[in-house]
């Protein structure tokens, strides 16, 4: 299979010394030999089958079916947003968790889109046959934009089913993905907050652990539970020490393959500049949070996901300052520069890559700014403004044939993309002013107070002063009014009167042109770059390997085994008992604070029952929720996270220190029966449905 | 007298609209007619003489005496940081208070100096007399930083006083300022911090409020409470709305006279990164402090002082990106630079001066990364590398002749300058290898991680291993160990092998080289220009004004009043029962917490006293603690804040919104008698003194 030959070809690149385990293998090459090699046991195509179709992906991160009735579980801190949408200040369910005895009491999650992965087929030919030769990298660029889009669309009107392609290697291979879709999500079970993120932004990322951070959710079809015919039985037991162990979710991305000029880039630039940016936003949320508790509910969802990139990115860029990752990367490139200097095919088709991945990155650099402010929208950071923009664009685009719109708003995908954009979830303009606030500033700091476009978006105010006027003035908030402006097309978005429209038209037409900038004269040079760069690998070395995480589904393996760390061994796995020493620690407070419910029942909890694991296996964001499963394709736990060590892993895989951490089966039992009394959903796991339940 | 006429020459760059009781004026120029005019009341000379006789200098802050036996009184926030000092895990005088019923029970302080300005002498002829004509700024600079240190240490010799030389007006005058200075301070009394931070972060910078922001010192000398024959008696009904009242402090910073080229960058650079400093800073010391109740309590000051940097730099930053303040300074800067180009000799003396302000600042713009991360070491973040320089330059600097010193090793400022170097006050390991993590990061991040003395600094580790390496290996908190080294001088320090010295060494180099750039490059240019700028406003204009603040003492003077925001009347006063409305608004939760000492109280408390109040004096940061006076001369309250509308003052006054912040005599009186039963603290204070009281 093409794939398999030219993955094999980046081995090279990605090898570090600790190999073992190594990999987010597509479901499609899974190395059956080498983990049969190295474990005893190759997994056979029914089972990849199964687990690939037990597999979910939910949201950004990851998720499985846990019974034949439509039953998913994920983590909770994958499923806070619906979770939180859902709450008020009357109902906070962050707070007092929540649990559908009954089906009647399920709720319906608010824009939640699932999906899981039937097929994947190899489109590279057809995207690179419309890239001719002699195109200018604009043209080249639309051409592909163009051929995706179309490839997408046929498949989608062919199977009805969600069609993305999907680039692999950074350019060298499209893969066509089709998805099952469901979009009537309904909330089941959700401990407490305090007790699915214990520990707080100081233990996140940090071992050993005490989360029970898992979420239950159920997918309807017609108003009815679907029969998922593929589910993951639950092990009664769970794994053990040193068990081989499989991991099927949906990391988001990783950088292994990147250049070394690439990667200076992402740590001097894009890692500073996004720490700084998420600094700036972490200390505007806690000021705005710390004025009253429903300010800090508003707030809390941001600040989740805030302070957890902030700590990742933290960690991300120690490893890329410490010395040695980057010379390793500086030396096995000039190794295979030097062979492919020798060969005289490969230097007239592939010497000049690195070069031009460097120019790639130059031009980013000029552009990044820009980029980041207009496009990315960090200078006008609210909710409103992404709104209001994306009715302008909707508007444009939609006007336009399918295969010339930006990719966003390709046909295939507009079902879910206008899902979100016309949500219901609630938007809170207080929270939105703080942020708005602290974004115009952004702008102004970056692009300069005298910038003409800063003077127009500011309109004689100052930051604060102009945010408070655009929130107070916008109906952004209002769903409705969104759908009749969207049906209205252009001619509605022209008339409207409403200011954050007026922002979002101003704004336009210079994001489109960085956009614009950005895909030719960096996405694309990139992407026909490191084509040539997989090619020469594969050429010069030539082993299986796996591409960089794109957000598909991808199978890693490893064994659950504890580390050394400071002379200390830190054993594979925590108890149920263990969180309520660390909770009188911290004499119950926050983070550190149990909700009610646990000192309530701890006299009848198995305080001996495995909490949080760790294991090998190769993670990164957006394997949040993914199952973990044994050898018989059984779930022994749930990945919810990886520990400082791990943070590195987006540049280069190392299993001396570096874990994933989850949260054993037998903690997430103890506690649904003991702590919460959810019977009939223990009985719906342990039976694989909900009828069939004893 | 000199600095009148010349001061004079400003007005017109100050002249804001609102004019009304605008200025911080040296107590040699206070304006007496204005005032007269406006409020129908004329300070008298010794009037004057009393009030600065009884105010002091407390760190970078204010005070003043309450009593005839050296009792002094200040902020809670401007006395933290000897409270701190003064408590450990055992012992938390910040949580608990403390209140000294006997003179034996008063704690000694660690480090604290406290100064009394006695006399102010003209020094600008000399100081100019030392740059000759046809000088390069080079020569210009270092002929009038031995002038400055000539004539300090001969009237240090003379006098036995403290002697500073300041410069005013940022370059047109240069005064002589001596101080009588005490070092013996000791700890009588201080609320809970609970009461006295009182809304936290959250109401800081805001009004209505209500804080105990107090506490009380007592000075020594010869191991007994000093005889201080000017103190100010506290008036017994405190102020009233619509009165006059004078303030006595002294303000740190302000830049209304600059250029608006100079404010551009103040803008655009010095406060946009500044902000980005304090905010990773805020970032990485919270994060620290969520770990633990005694880290919390080892970061709560360096916490406290991030805050308020960044909640205050916000501000000024919304005032500078708002329009009307740089336009109006453009306009008024034309309007005086025409005038100058039509009268043939200013021309010739001053037409170059506003570009020569900004070549200054263009060259500072080049210098800046360097100048903050080396010499004002934001790269080495940490206390022991502060030590450590400090020690490496000590040896260097004492070996050389006074007038070729760095400043800060005068001879007359060395003592108090190894007060601070010697203080016995604890340091944390923990906490500063936080701290320097950070740094070495940010030091990494700007001059990219391949730069060669990053490489050295980093030696081999990313900036978190290398930090823990350093704080680990090095003793720089051993108070007598660093005496031991200072003792050995230069040999001692050359062969010491402690990691901070050796990392001190090794930045030294070129932290000394953008030093002396900035020096001759910026800083002389900048008082060559601004002298000469405040030439032509004299010759143009010629009215009374006063200097920028420059840290040193100033009287200020306004009325008490309430202002409208945003349709709404705020009080000129709060009453003491409205903190407990405030706390249960808040459910009791930190910022809004009370100590148990007030809610155990409140039956008893007078709940109708005044508790802070508002003023229009005009102040800035550094008048923290400043007594508030009324025309008897009695202290009415204390000023421990301004409103976030007076942020904006930094750089122009406006009393429409503005306001500074006070504690009320009261509220003060009230709480000690009441809450905290210090009987014998108020009998002194009501007596004026301790030995006669009743």
């Amino acid at each position: 299979m093409r794939m398999r030959r030219c993955a094999a070809a980046v081995l090279f690149l990605v090898a570090a010394s600790a190999l073992a385990d190594e990999g987010m293998w597509p479901l499609d090459s899974v190395p059956v030999k080498a983990i049969q090699k190295q474990h005893g046991f190759a997994p056979t195509a029914e089972w990849l089958k199964h687990v690939q179709l037990s597999a979910v992906r939910f949201g950004g991160a990851s998720a499985s079916f846990a019974s034949a009735d439509g039953l998913v579980f994920t983590n909770h801190h994958v499923g806070r947003g619906a979770i939180q949408k859902l709450s008020s200040a009357q109902r906070d369910l962050m707070k007092t968790g929540f649990y559908a005895a009954t089906r009647e009491q399920e709720l319906r999650c608010h824009d939640l889109e699932l999906n899981v992965l039937v097929e994947i087929e190899d489109v590279t030919d057809r995207i690179n046959a419309a890239v001719k030769s002699g195109m200018s990298p604009a043209e080249a660029f639309e051409a592909r934009r163009s051929a995706m889009s179309t490839v997408e669309k046929e498949s989608h009107d062919r199977t009805g089913l969600r069609s993305d392609v999907v680039t692999l290697y950074h350019g060298a291979l499209y893969h066509l993905y089709r998805y099952k879709k469901y979009t009537d999500v309904r909330l089941v079970f959700a401990p407490e907050h305090e007790v699915a993120f214990f520990g707080g932004d100081v233990d996140n990322f940090e071992y050993p652990r005490y989360c029970l951070d898992v979420s239950f959710f159920r997918v309807y079809e017609n108003d009815k539970p679907i029969k998922s015919e593929h589910y993951l039985r639950w092990s009664r037991s769970g794994c053990q020490e040193g068990e081989l162990v499989f991991v099927a979710g949906h990391p988001g991305r990783t950088e292994r393959l990147l250049t070394a000029a690439h990667l200076e880039f992402i740590r001097d630039r894009t890692t500073v500049e996004g720490l700084n940016r998420l600094r700036r936003k972490e200390v505007a949320l806690r000021t705005f949070a710390e004025r009253s508790k429903e300010n800090a509910r508003r707030a809390a969802g941001d600040i989740f996901g805030v302070q957890n990139s902030r700590k990742a990115l933290l960690g991300r860029l120690a490893a890329l300052q410490g010395p040695g990752l980057l010379a390793e990367k500086r030396r096995r490139e000039e190794t295979l520069r030097a062979a492919v200097a020798k060969d005289a095919r490969l230097r007239g088709e592939c010497a000049s890559a690195w070069d031009a991945v460097a120019g790639a990155v130059r031009e980013w650099a000029r552009l990044y700014d820009e980029l980041e402010i207009l496009e990315h929208a960090a200078g006008f950071n609210c909710r409103q403004f992404g709104i209001a923009r994306d009715l302008v664009r909707l508007a444009d685009e939609t006007a336009k044939p399918n295969d010339r719109r930006l990719r966003e708003y390709r046909e295939s995908n507009l079902d879910s993309h206008k899902r979100h954009l016309f949500s219901e979830a609630p938007i809170y303009k207080d929270l939105e002013t703080v942020k708005l606030a602290d974004g115009l500033s952004l702008l102004a700091e970056t692009f300069g107070a005298d910038h003409e476009l800063v003077r127009r978006a500011l309109a004689g105010k100052s930051p604060p002063q102009r945010a408070a006027e655009l929130i107070h003035g916008t109906k952004m908030e209002d769903a409705a009014g969104r759908r009749r402006l969207a049906d209205g097309g252009k001619d509605a978005i022209a008339k409207s009167d409403d200011p954050m429209i007026a922002l979002a038209r101003l704004v336009d037409e210079p994001s489109r042109a960085v956009r614009t900038r950005y895909e030719e004269q960096v996405d694309e040079p990139l992407r026909q770059a490191y084509a040539k760069i997989a090619r020469a690998q594969f050429a010069i070395h030539g082993t299986d390997v796996y591409p960089d995480a794109t957000g598909t589904l991808r199978l890693a393996y490893g064994t659950t085994q504890g580390y050394q760390e400071q002379g200390r061994a830190i054993p594979h796995c925590t108890e149920l008992g263990g969180v309520f020493d660390r909770c009188a620690e911290h004499e119950n407070q926050w983070p550190f604070r149990l909700p009610d419910s646990w000192p309530a029942r701890r006299d009848k909890l198995r305080s001996a029952a495995a909490f949080n694991f760790v294991s090998t296996a190769d993670i990164t964001g957006g394997n949040s929720g993914s199952p973990v499963v044994n050898r018989k394709g059984e779930c022994v736990g749930i990945i919810f996270d990886g520990n400082l060590q791990a943070l590195g892993w987006s540049y280069q895989f190392d299993s001396r220190q570096g874990r994933s951490v989850s949260v054993h089966v037998q903690a997430i039992l103890e506690a649904l029966r003991t702590v919460y009394g959810a019977k009939a959903l223990v009985k719906e796991i342990v039976a694989g449905s909900r009828q069939s339940a004893p």
